[in-house]
């Protein structure tokens, strides 16, 4: 068995993929063959891609790999949660009365810092999680596990980019903080009481470019020492638990 | 090769083991087959004792399993870090000027997590790593990895049971919190700028009867909502960044 594959259900085949997109099932990811052709084949891309759903193009073995069935060319893997869309879940927020707190993942990988985000977000108050599709990893039995179940809980948006992201998080009035090492602003002294979106980078490069530029402001967790690196869910935990101590004093 | 065992160097029969311990050798456990006995072997168990060294009695074919080599009943794995005793770090600490902030592990036994304490508490400051050798993950190469070397960096003091600790860390005026979900004080509230231990617990029972009696003060991490399940070196992270902050408004 590869190791690395995540052990979801598929969906195998242009027809049973079709219905699958038309009815709204949730699917993880799609992958589709490299130069196939076809009606059906446009139908899925564009479904797909109208559903904010990864894509990727692979090479024939690579399907055959996930499948020993006849695939067409197509084979999903369905999603083990639910999905919601970006602008709805900024809504439903604020329509309870709550101050919007969001956390966005920026091209984390690791399955288990995804599970771990997603439980200490839970814990401290936060009600949406943000996963751009291109750069952060898929939500998989094991992320799920490593969340105690705060996958299930936690509203789950899937958005083609982070800056489209942040466009609309900005249009509805949510103010948006990167974490960097090198960030301006100390965290305890960022006005996470007002509504935002927290956006923590990749374990290795930090947060992309795009954040780099649209974002409203860049926080720091001050380090004690000349030693500083966090564990990307540590960090996480540490900045949401510091918007649930400055709620705390507000509320 | 056996997943669990970790990749320690190992010192294997009764004289060399006998030397490692008279020399100060770093040693992580020491491993003595059960029903065995003689001069050497009473040494063994008594110089480890003295030196704080976990031990184990264990069946001849555990012994097996670490070497093929003439073991004679004893095999050790040595240590990839230095441990100090706890008094001398305290004064170290105290001596150079600093506010002890020290982490106590009372029964984390994930190597993992054992790892990403070391690195949070050596990034908010925290001079003190405190490992009961009854109920703490031995310190693998994985364990310091995880770490990011910070296990290299911080002060390492093992010790045989967290009421000893606890005794050792009041007379120098050293206050003890322990972390629990119920605790009584909102960790905001906790006065941690004073020379302070935090002890916490086990990933799935919290900490120990002996922590329950003797700590000065039970501190918690508020949370937002019914979801109340923290990863334990995300809720340490938590902790010792509420010092931090707390101690950067104070100096």
């Amino acid at each position: 068995m590869n190791k690395k594959r995540p052990s979801l259900p598929l969906i195998i085949g242009r027809k049973p993929l079709l219905e699958a997109l038309l009815t709204g099932a949730a699917i993880e990811k799609v992958f589709v063959q490299k130069n196939t052709t076809g009606d059906e084949i446009n139908q899925i891309k564009r479904l797909s891609k109208e559903r904010d759903i990864p894509m990727s193009m692979v090479p024939v073995e690579k399907l055959n790999s996930l499948t020993k069935a006849q695939h067409q060319g197509v084979v999903a893997w369905t999603s083990v949660i639910q999905y919601i869309e970006l602008q709805e879940a900024i809504s439903f927020v604020i329509e309870k009365g709550n101050t919007p707190l969001f956390m966005m993942l920026d091209g984390v990988t690791d399955v288990r810092n995804v599970g771990a985000i997603a439980r200490s977000a839970l814990c401290c108050g936060a009600q949406v999680l943000i996963l751009p599709t291109s750069s952060t990893a898929s939500i998989t039995e094991e992320a799920i596990k490593t969340s105690a179940g705060a996958l299930r809980q936690i509203l789950l948006c899937r958005v083609p980019s982070t800056s489209q992201a942040i466009d609309t998080l900005r249009l509805n009035g949510i103010q948006v903080f990167a974490t960097q090492m090198q960030g301006s602003i100390p965290v305890f002294e960022a006005p996470l009481t007002l509504p935002t979106c927290i956006v923590m980078g990749a374990e290795d490069k930090g947060i992309g470019n795009e954040v780099k530029k649209m974002a409203d402001g860049f926080i720091r967790i001050p380090m004690a020492g000349s030693f500083d690196s966090l564990n990307v869910s540590v960090a996480a935990g540490m900045v949401l638990y510091e918007a649930l101590r400055q709620r705390s004093f507000n509320s």
